[in-house]
This record gives C-alpha cells, sequence and structure tokens, in this order.
C-alpha cells in the first residue's frame, strides 16, 4: 500500500461517501483522468460542509451571504490509479480553520481498502466586493460554521 | 500583481499556448471551475512535448511504446480569477528530468499580463506492465527525449 | 409540468439510480451546463446493462470482447432546469434492440417528481476491426444479452 | 463519406474554427467522449455570436440583459470518430430566428475534410424572471441581433 503523504492533521469530523468510476471519468489509458478527480474532492468538500451544518451548499451560500468558497492552493498524490467500474470512497476532513479560508484534505480509498489519492486544498470563504460585484474577496468564516465542525466531531 | 509561488526552476525550452475560456468551463460563481485548469494544463503539457519532440502524443506514445504519461503529484496556485470570455495565455516547461519521472510547471497569465494561476506537476513516463497488462510502471525517459528538449531550448 | 417528447415505447426493464447536481455540473447561470446531462445519462445506461447483465461495464466488454457501446445518434430535450444541490432521479431503458446496435431512453426527473430532462440514444454494440485496430465497427448483440433484458423485465 | 443527416437550411452566416482534439477529451475506447462535443459545439455557438455581433458573450449577456441561451432541444449524429491529437474545424450557423428562441447546426469536419459529426440546437434567449430570480424564462430576441447576423451573412 501506498504511504500516505499527509497525516491529516489533528482529529476532526470525518465523511465518507462512495462513488463510482465512470467511463466518461477515464482516459485513453483506461484510468481516471486526473482533473476528474479534483471534480470529485470538490463534490466532497460540498459534502462535508452539507453534513457538518445540516444544510446543502446552495444553502449555506444564501444563508452566509458568500458567493462561493474558491481554490486558493490545491495538491493531489495519486498513489494508485482507479478504473471505470470501480468503487471508491472518499473521506474528507476540515484540518484547519483560519480567519477567512480553511484547508482541507480528502483521502480516496479504493474497493481493496488501499489509498488511491490523497487531496490538499485551501479555500476562501468568498463574497462578492460590495463595490464591484466582479470582484470576489475572503471574509471571516462565521463562527457558526466553526462550531457546527467542532460539533459535529463529538 | 500576485506573487509567485515557484521560480520555475533553472531555464529551459518554454512553449507557449492561448486559449478562450469557455462558458462552459466556468461555475455558478462566474469563475473558472478550478479542476478544468488542470484539463488544460494536461493539454498544455502534451503540447510541450509536441514542440519538443516535434510529433503529437499520439505518435510520442507508439513511437515510445508507452501508455501516457501519467500524473504523481500534482499542485495548483490560484492568485486571480478567470471569466468566460477571457483571453489567457499557459507557459509551460520541463523544469527536471528523472530517470522515469519529470517535472513541469504551468503559468496561465491573464490578458492584462498578471499571473492568474501556477501549477506544478510530476508525472511518470509509464508502460503496461509486461506481465500484467492492467498494470503500469514507469520506464526510463528515453535519452532522445531528454536531448529534443535540450536542443529545443538552444 | 412539461409534456414529454417521448413515449418511451414498449414496456422493457427500467432502471432508475438517484444523483446529486454538484457545483461542478453548473455553469455562470446556475443550472447545469447541458453536455454534463450527456455524461450523465451516459453513466445511466452502463448502470442499465450492469443491472440487466449483472455486472459491470468493464466485465460487459471483456465479456463479450467489445470496445464499447459508441454513441451513433443522441438528442434531448430540456424541460426544466437543475441547480446544484438538486436531487434527481434518472430513469432508463432499452427501447429497441437491433442487429448491432439498440436504443436508450432516459427520463430525468427532479425531485418534485416533474420531468427535468428526456434523453433518446442510439449505440452500436462496436470491436476493434479485426484487421486495422484503429477502426471500430458494430458486430451482432449477442442474443444472450437481448435474452437477460427480456428477463430483467419480467 | 457518411451522408449528412441536415441539409444546413438556408444559407446564412457560417462560423468555423479549429480545434484541437485532447487526450482528456479521449474515453477509455481512444476516442471523444461524446459529452465533450457537446461542450465544444457550446464554445462554437458562442463563437459564432461573438463573430456576428462584434462581441464576446459576456459583453452579449450584459449588453442584452439576458442570463444566457440556455438548451431547450440539442440533437447530434456522430458519423466518425477523432482521436487525441486530430485537428478539427467545427462550422457553425444560425438557421432560424424565432420570437425568443433560435436554432444552430454544426458540422465537425475532420483533418481530412471528412464529416465527423453533426449537431443541431434550438436555445431560448433567456433572463431571469423578474418576479423570481430563480427562475428564467424566454425573451424577444433583439431586432438588432437578427439584423447582426443578416448583415454578417452579406
Amino acid at each position: 500500500m501506498a504511504p500516505a503523504r499527509t497525516d491529516g492533521g489533528p482529529p476532526g469530523f470525518v465523511h465518507a461517501r462512495r462513488l463510482a468510476i465512470e467511463w466518461g471519468d477515464c482516459d485513453p489509458a483506461g484510468i481516471v483522468f486526473y482533473p476528474r478527480y479534483f471534480a470529485m474532492f470538490d463534490a466532497s468538500t460540498a459534502a462535508l460542509f452539507a453534513a457538518a451544518l445540516g444544510m446543502g451548499k446552495a444553502a449555506m451560500l444564501r444563508r452566509f451571504g458568500i458567493i462561493g468558497i474558491p481554490m486558493v492552493d490545491t495538491r493531489a498524490w495519486f498513489h494508485a490509479p482507479s478504473r471505470f467500474g470501480d468503487e471508491v470512497a472518499i473521506e474528507s476532513r476540515v484540518t484547519a480553520f483560519r480567519r477567512s479560508s480553511f484547508d482541507v484534505a480528502h483521502r480516496l480509498l479504493r474497493a481493496d481498502g488501499t489509498l488511491g489519492v490523497e487531496g490538499f486544498e485551501t479555500r476562501v470563504w468568498a463574497a462578492r466586493h460590495p463595490e464591484d460585484p466582479e470582484r470576489i474577496r475572503g471574509v471571516p468564516v462565521p463562527e457558526e460554521v466553526v462550531a457546527a465542525f467542532a460539533a459535529a466531531r463529538a
């Protein structure tokens, strides 16, 4: 089994979801086209927040007046490939909350339990700029959000 | 302008290509859905090798008997968003060749010349395993490939 | 509720699956970017065959010596949009088997039961050409496949 | 060469663009994953309007106060596959303007001039509903738009 590149940081609320690798996720080598993993991780982060906050992403954006949680920095290590028809699980958790940004770590596990992909991301809690709707800027992560993750962990 | 996170390493052959950000590349916040940048970078790496070797990716795979150049590790920093209708340029270069792997750095520049995204990737020069066609393994990067990049730089 | 454009043809085995509309499926108008519906339908056809045959697509390709079931003709009607966070169901069935091709109809139903999208497709049961592996050609749909759908309907 | 399924309707302004088929556009059979053709056609429709109107899609949406040109009905016939590394051309034109909708036809030609894919689409000129921003409704296609296409044809 591939050695993990991240330890995932301090213990926290972990959300796991299962998904099937589809034909359309794969490239001419027969394995997942790696940008698709980032799309899977993006949906996993949305599912993680939905589980912790008890509301979907659309409701979350409305509730907190944000436009999204855009990516600032993301990295992934590909330890072993997946193929169409494979069933995988993605485990996701927030590893750090800062003033207006936060980190998420993902682990994609293959059907046999081996580590397929690790992902790391830093995102911003972002709103439209009040004076220029074309611009986006970070705003403080609400205490209610941080508290919901702390409560979910317990 | 955002500070670059990478210096790009030693001087080398740089290939640049221009592309348009399309409606379908963008998300409900109106900016590029970040997995699409990885797809753009994947095509940029293919274009970089095509320019250095004087043959397209399909010809390259046949010529060297490989199945692809799968990703091992990739990272990107998102400094400033792009929107549909934007024209961007991506500059790409190999920053290191190792025995059976290599590194590529990408810089996506926006129309005004500011740095939008930086990407970094480590890939493997990969062939099917001779005893198990389901498996993929790294094989040595041909000297001819390394030499072509050195010649292209000159 | 939008009037259906297809009646779906004769009764047959129907496979339904539920899925969530993700942020990355949606465009700057906040609704699903329509090519994504075709990717969803492609996965639904794979799931339909998996349910009828009792094996996944990868196993099906190996079992019958085909390279895929490429699309010849596809059409979709978009009756009502879906947004990220929506839960939808896709009902799929084969409406006709011919010598080396077949038709599939899909209905995407929104959470409130209204018809969101209808899809229709004609695909070929395709193998590599024996004399030119670059070419693909239709081959007869195995009787076993047709029989499995008939049995699944019962 | 494959027989065309559409004659394209009356003569009109045709916009052509060239593009490269990328590795990430292709599936495990080594040919373009067909939903990608729809994404290519979507960008071709945007390029067609940009050429006729002399402004990009973002400027067009602002200029005419619309949210987009969502798809109502689309169909494609796949005559011959394309592979990564192929250079193709897409020719697009509006075949009909109606009160608040219009039709577009696309022809994807392969490097050898043969017809690869034909696409047909009906779209709506759409604005947000004034009383419910979650809803989208068709509004009249501006005379200025129809006139620009007529002038471009001349």
